[in-house]
């Protein structure tokens, strides 16, 4: 292989001549061979090349960075954000906990790549950009890794997450209508119960996830503001005047979304409680998936020996034993997402209480685990609602065969001969294997029509607005 | 022991006679022998007072229950609120997971202690209230006891868990002004870094809880709206005309606090995502407090060893067996509850996850879980104020010592003669166990004039607004 | 109400006049407010009992402590594992993370009580016995509280959960037994599978709690080493030679459990790995019971419209509002000690991971979650043995009914016509609704004489051993 | 793109045409497209690659495979271990919970690319080996995917894990003995304590991983048991008599690992406590190494503001904007390995609790986080010795200057003195600022030469063994 010399503050390291990066990229790869490479997330990278790009427009307007700078910075940049570098940052989630090398790697990618562009050799001449002072200007890791990272999360947020969980919303939704009047026994305990309507089950489950979008939409205010500005420790050290409110605007600008600085930069060098925060709006949409998840497995669980109320579409053969078999697999996916955002969540918690003094040095742990999280509840929405959701259909035979069984109907007549008598009756038809009709007539409770007038499922069911 | 009889729709049960409670609370107490007696949380049991008697009223106005049962029923509900009968609820948490036997517990003894109101012994004559007919009229234990949870959670929250967090959170940004001109060094990767002054610090920490009071507040609305009115699965049969919206209204009423209708009622029965939600909130604030309790104890460590920088209280001797010893226990209280809430938040998400259909059966564990959280964060948050952060005082011979030794000043060197001759005169200063301007006059880079103007800690602060 | 003076190094303090605890006791009831009274578990108090007393014994034989001290020490501690002074330890768990206020508690309440036990005033005269240099005598908090905590969950977990869980476990056994001959219907993905038995299926829960309980004891003897003889730091300052040999032997004698002293002090100070290790084996358990319990709950559910191939016992009337409904109450309370079980863990970890130099301090919230959770999975076992496990009896009408209308019958097919074939009967069944046989021989591949010898349910289950 | 026509039992799916796999990997591909794709562990396909050839060997064995057969999937298995085939397993963790889709993918694969061996060219003339009744022949999906996982989880923790963690354990010890006559100030509640030596802190550090080493191994044995031979759904349905026992020792000859095969295949099928109990051992080691990590970097904070008694290796610049700056980077990887392995531990809890009946379906997602962290565990401690622990030094200045300052010695006053009058001294000297000498002599109690003669730090450390 071939190599050519960087240097650092350190000395000198040795790095592949095909490679843009520089002295401390090449470091940290030797000194972090911890998992899988390259696992630090792109979308951080991505995310400092909108933050390098914003400060060093910044930087030009506020009369430190010349304009031929600002602009070679900005070139690459866009670079970056088209993928045309994605091979350039071999980094791992497990170096520096304030992720200095990332910051290192992505100025010392744009001083290289600058150079070429400068129509230079890299390695050779006077560099055409210094990492740490034209590229890292008026910037330290301390404010632009949680800057990348709150400009990744909110993107995966709003891009991925919210739409995701927003389509299969919809589709329960439009089931909730589909399915208004189909009337189906109530399980409670896993028990038979009172009757309800298919749709009205299926409203549940869209309110869930109204509840989690709303929820995940009150945490971006906070996941919005960004630590640029704040520099090594809080204090804007080293930075221009008004510089942390510009640069800012510009991210937003560049971004189209709108970020704001940071009421206070303390805070968010040393603390990630706005990640805290958006990952718990995560893991109560993980808790609730779950439950429509595993309930809708449940309902349609047979096809012969369970539950059967609904069929849902047979998309792979289900087994390489059993032939002919088909399995909820949508629902195994979702669960199995659920599962991993709820570890996730212990994990960025366990990160967000270790801070100390000025700064957290958990995150790129995580900032990663937000990442996964925000990306893979969005995909299993999408992927739940377009190959389970959306062709879920009721098994009106079933439905009615189970309606017509429970003993639970019984419940209707709690308002005509009490509680304890109508105990009695679906006691004795348990016991007796016969029907409540049956009972109620025999026990001289009230006679056959009666029983017939009031016991009535679809009357049991509220209002269908 | 005393006896007597009672009867559910299983058949008698003996029953200690000086108790109010029924059969259903008896069978309730041998068959779940499980953990400590009476764990069911009393603020379970006073949200049920409220519900129970907003319902006595809810029916009487829609014309479904006289006004005698009424009145009888809301004496004894304004009884258990003035912890009259604290004694009479057995039950513990570990119970069957709707809580319908403590629901039950609740309307024996209405139901008991009525009939001694009216001037009668329990288990003589007809019953003055039927405890299913009359007390839980229009109700289930499935959205009751979701009702009574909710009621006792956001009182918890609204008079325990913000007044502790805002208390402290207002000591520390008090302590933020007073320590606003004290400047510091600062410490990254527990590392010497450059100046901030101990207000900032404080307006970080300061700021978490902002944020965290704002988040634990955005979940209040969710957790306001009360399932009462589904009934048995959600449906809300057995209950008159608007009876859901008009007993929300009694509640608020009787709390004063702005109780709703849930909004969808299968969600509010099946799911219990507001608790998901309102403890997502809790343990973020767990999060933020661990860090300032850790930070503190580490500022505040020496008292000759250790960084030293600010006094705490000394509120107890400190060692069984060091004489003298003081040690910062309020930290530690409060960083033990982070470790308890923190934990709590995973249970909460695996009882959450869980529910079936169209009830969640982990109610119980859910609640108790929350009002520990919320009770200890705001009792501890109260505690740390007044025996830790209210006596925060800086040590300014030790921050002066601290402040002056760093090599870390240099940093301010950057804008005047670049960042790589500034990491040389660092380098070589700590090599040499020299100062910075020894370095930097040896080495050539500036004169000793410069380095006094430039090198000042009190302008690397920024702005002290 | 009546106060006496009590002092420490501190100064003076005001005591209750009919309490035993003396200057440190009321200094901590006032600084720690925090939740519920008296929370420290009396087990703790239980374990400095047995080492106070066994430490009296051997400073005694070492010859730094008189027969009289010695004797008197230990006739409190007596009275104190009697029972007789329960109400004499008011602290809380969240105090000193040390214990080092629960330890002074103990040493408070034995030097005064032994005052009484001397014919003396508490208050007046020359004290009997000091708590520091008597009580106390060659023990520093940071080796008696880890040394009560390890005897505490210790005994706990041998007398509590384990013989719990091996209840459970040897009644599934039995059941599994009784079983054997059952041929049911299997269900994976929730899906209709080939056969098994019932006695198969609780077989498999039996090895579940056999595993569990295999890892629990794999954990005791970590568990049952000891920090005493450590003192503050792990040095063994101040203890006479042999000290922490000989005082680990009496604890083993006194408590007649195989204690020993622990290999290194520092660690049994600083990290309490220990109750990591053993809580992971709780949460093990409670990961394999909440499995067990809603297996239970589902193949048990109905009774009409559900699985129901179980009867499980009806213990108590299901519901407030539906008449004559039994709910399997017992699963939900298992479920929800798994729940709090699992959530304890991350507490445990949460307080492990953060130690920090000589001593780890989230002692006593480690301890109490790991008591909490060794009592609760011990008395649901037994609870939900005795109330649901013993009683559990076939369905058998049902398991015939869905065992003989099984799509997945089929499977039997595969050796004799392949894969494939055997697919497109079952296929075709499915969406004809007619049974396998019918298709098998309409689509020629086998006889129905061949059909009806091939595919015996009861030949499908493997071997009955 | 180039396409062929494969199929399954569901009809015909297109398949690029250079690509191995059939039809169900390629619908799995389409239905599933959650998060970056294949990132089904490589670990697992290559478990598969051993059960498959155990398997080919056994039923060839047991008569039910014809020779050239066997020997055409074995090699091809050989193959894939080789990494030869790493590019043709495509498919996603969250796929079906079963992980019948990487079943059928393995088979799939060998059944192509044996075709080719054999001559022919994949999609024509007969197919020489079926995927379903040759290549899974005498297995299930439900059976092989739990083997699988078994042999990739232990293989990753007897390959990766182990090693690593006894690396930096050796080191650890061999520090302790390097430093053990450092005697240094002891911190218990991070304040000055009583001293130690800097080996036996270092000792408590290895004794922590040598518990942790213990506790993983522990968990060997049942990790080791194998599903497969249980086939569909735990009876071995469809395998030949004997085939269970040999097929693991067919596997534990390729592998060289002790495996056997599993006492009760329906707990194997069906839950996976096994790896919920081996990840609880990975998870008490992360809880063990944050210690560990987070104490090292607070005794080397500074260089000149912390505590800064042991120096530890400067492996790259620490800091993109303060010149010169050092950052314990090792210990920021080890604790956000921590942080994600104790999350990861609830994500295995959240899966092993959520099996039904006869099957876990969160196999994958237990399998893909129980690798994850075994491997960072391993990786983490090889890089955390190689690049920090063995260049660790102590700064014996800094050392000595904070044990000559503390007032913990006084300690060793109580035997001689008695504890309140060394307390007198201690609070005098704090209060004061004055040295312990000074007020003990001042205060008449000891003499100064006593006061030299007992106040010894290298006596207070007790036996270095």
């Amino acid at each position: 292989m071939d190599f050519r010399i960087e240097k650092d503050t350190m000395g000198e390291v040795k790095v592949p001549s095909d490679k843009l990066w520089g002295a401390q990229t090449e470091r940290s790869r030797n000194n972090f061979k911890i998992g899988p490479a390259a696992s630090m997330p792109l979308e951080i990278v991505y995310g400092f090349a909108y933050l390098k790009k914003a400060a060093a427009y910044t930087n030009c307007e506020l009369g430190v960075l010349p304009e031929e700078k600002r602009d070679l910075i900005a070139q690459v940049c866009d670079e970056i954000l088209k993928g045309k570098h994605d091979d350039q940052f071999p980094l791992v989630i497990w170096q520096t906990g304030s992720g200095t090398q990332s910051n290192m790697n992505v100025n010392e990618v744009i001083a290289n790549r600058a150079h070429q562009l400068a129509g230079k050799t890299i390695g050779e001449g006077d560099k055409t950009l210094q990492p740490n002072d034209d590229v890292n200007k008026s910037q330290s890791s301390n404010d632009t890794f949680p800057t990348g990272m709150h400009i990744a999360a909110y993107k995966k947020v709003v891009e991925v997450t919210l739409p995701g969980v927003k389509q299969l919303r919809d589709t329960l939704k439009k089931k909730s209508e589909e399915f208004k009047e189909v009337v189906k026994i109530g399980r409670t305990h896993f028990m038979d119960a009172t009757p309800l309507t298919l749709g009205q089950e299926f409203s549940g489950y869209a309110a869930q996830l109204d509840y989690g979008i709303k929820a995940l939409e009150n945490t971006l205010p906070h996941l919005g503001e960004l630590a640029l500005g704040g520099t090594a420790v809080g204090t804007g050290l080293n930075t221009p005047e008004g510089y942390a409110v510009k640069v800012a605007e510009q991210i937003a600008e560049f971004t189209g979304l709108p970020f704001t600085t940071a009421a206070n930069k303390f805070e968010a060098l040393a603390a990630h409680d706005a990640l805290v925060e958006t990952h718990g709006a995560l893991k109560q949409l993980a808790v609730s998936l779950n439950k429509i998840g595993n309930d809708i497995r449940m309902i349609a669980s047979g096809p012969r020996s369970g539950i059967g109320e609904i069929n849902i579409p047979a998309n792979e053969p289900g087994s390489s034993i059993m032939p002919g078999k088909v399995n909820p697999t949508q629902c195994e996916a979702l669960t199995m997402v659920c599962a991993q955002v709820i570890g996730n969540d212990v994990t960025v918690s366990a990160g967000g209480m270790q801070g100390q003094f000025e700064l957290n040095v958990f995150k790129p742990v995580m900032a990663a685990n937000l990442l996964q999280s925000a990306q893979l509840i969005g995909d299993v929405c999408v992927s739940f609602d377009e190959h389970c959701a959306q062709g879920i259909e009721p098994n009106h035979a079933r439905i009615q065969e189970h309606l017509n069984n429970s003993l639970m109907l019984v419940t209707a007549l709690n308002t005509k001969i009490g509680y304890y008598k109508a105990a009695e009756i679906a006691n004795t038809a348990h016991k007796n294997g016969t029907t409540l009709k049956e009972e109620a007539v025999n026990l001289g409770y009230l006679s056959a029509e009666e029983f017939d007038e009031w016991v009535q499922p679809k009357d049991m069911v509220g209002s269908l607005k």
